[in-house]
């Protein structure tokens, strides 16, 4: 890690530190922490979990390709500070290689519980033929889009983009009006950090809850499962450089205490970068 | 499981022998077998490995609630015969539960190997406001759909259903014509076994290739990770059956040798039962 990078509070948020060398199936720890730059109402922002955890794949020595693949598990509720990673390389094929990772933290008893699980696919990618037919949200450029307004109770994880909303910002009358949950909106590093996997990750994850839009009515909520397919390699991400990137969600089956968002996220160039689905659960 | 039960042909697919009792941390090892009945082309139908690992959490006595969200990653192609799969409660909380899955094989050097991972979330579902914002497939009934035409090269898996197509129905011609990759099909278990929780997630897997619709070209691929997310409860699942499911699928991005499918699946009466993504690798 260079400097200038190290410097950079999501650089230093999934900073991980290796302990010791990887066992005999190729699984490796490493202790990271908690990062306040972005903590959410209560414990961390979802995203930089997930990122934190991808990047215990990226930095092991074993990792073969680029990310394709990440499903994240927040089993339970993280604590500010101190947590282990471990990553397992369980399967290793010519061009793919599937990991299982786990974050453990200490509980009330000390004892060190599972708080976050997920797999990941990575492969060498291959030159083939391609195509996109997901539809591009319509959506005017970054500079002629709405920027955050300035809310009572922002989390300190917001803080960390530039957003700016074309459609579905937050609502500001909680009267119970029902409406269509899409949102659609602009978001970029505050300080220009280019995107790349773990960023692009966290990223997918930058939705408020869609039963809050879609009922206008804060009901208690959270992301329990994550999914995220890349649809970029490392060079793709190279060319979306420290330009913004157009996010789009909308939720689409609630029931019984969850539903599920399914999501998008384009370059400004409107080069899909990556598909994601998330099942967050809710009350009442 | 009764007598009838065990005879149907799913039933034996997912019958999994437990060895011996949990392990401290709460693991369960079962022993299971590969099933003729739904043979693919080259190895299982990859929704009855995912049926089976499911399994392992169904009849795993510490199970909280019903599924929710499940995540297989078909890590390597999986031999005929004898399997171990071994299903752990990584975490267990008040209303929520996550396991991780792993199903192992003996390998050439007759070293047992990794084949399959998953990771699982249960839940006690609670009485909550519901929606559904994804919209129905438009198909007649299932009796006005179209039978599968006599294909030479059928697999066998393929004949445990019955199914009737909507749209989509697998290219005649495959001279390279680039069109739609939306499939539509009614399935039906073909003997009429009432749809659970295992036969829903194997259906969610009943789709070809997309990429073979998208270009009319009948090139390698096959699934690699898919996620299920599900819409309904035990009793939903009840109300529905022996009836048809709607099934409809569309390829989302192709690139770089990896494309992803968004897939629902509705009961006879349009009641959304599950929402289903999976990222499949193709070559060319």
């Amino acid at each position: 890690m260079n400097n200038a990078a190290s410097r950079h509070p999501f650089d230093r948020a999934i900073a991980l530190e290796p302990q010791g060398r990887a066992n005999a199936d190729g699984s490796l720890t490493y202790r990271g922490h908690t990062s306040p730059a972005y903590a959410n109402m209560v414990g961390p922002f979802g995203g930089i979990t997930a990122a934190q955890a991808l990047q215990s794949v990226m930095l092991h020595p074993q990792l073969l390709g680029e990310p394709v693949a990440f499903t994240g598990n927040f089993a339970a509720a993280m604590r500010d500070g101190e947590f282990i990673v471990q990553a397992t390389p369980a399967r290793t094929n010519r061009s793919t290689q599937h990991w299982t990772i786990t974050i453990r933290q200490a509980d009330d008893q000390g004892d060190r519980a599972t708080v976050f699980t997920a797999t990941v696919l990575t492969a060498r990618r291959r030159d083939t033929w391609g195509a996109v037919d997901v539809a591009v949200p319509e959506a005017p450029t970054p500079q002629n889009s709405a920027a955050v307004p300035a809310l009572r109770e922002l989390p300190e994880w917001f803080k960390r983009y530039e957003m700016r909303w074309v459609r579905g910002i937050i609502p500001d009358r909680w009267d119970g009006t029902e409406s269509d949950s899409t949102s659609t909106l602009w978001a970029r590093d505050e300080l220009g950090r280019p995107l790349d996997f773990p960023a692009l990750l966290a990223m997918c994850d930058v939705f408020y809850p869609r039963v809050w839009l879609r009922r206008a009515k804060r009901v208690p909520a959270g992301t329990v499962s994550m999914t995220v397919y890349f649809h970029v390699d490392a060079a793709g991400l190279a060319d979306s450089g420290t330009g913004h990137v157009l996010c789009d969600a909308r939720g689409q089956g609630f029931f019984g205490g969850f539903f599920d968002q399914a999501a998008t996220l384009w370059s400004e160039q409107r080069r899909l970068l990556a598909s994601s689905h998330q099942v967050v659960y809710y009350r009442e």
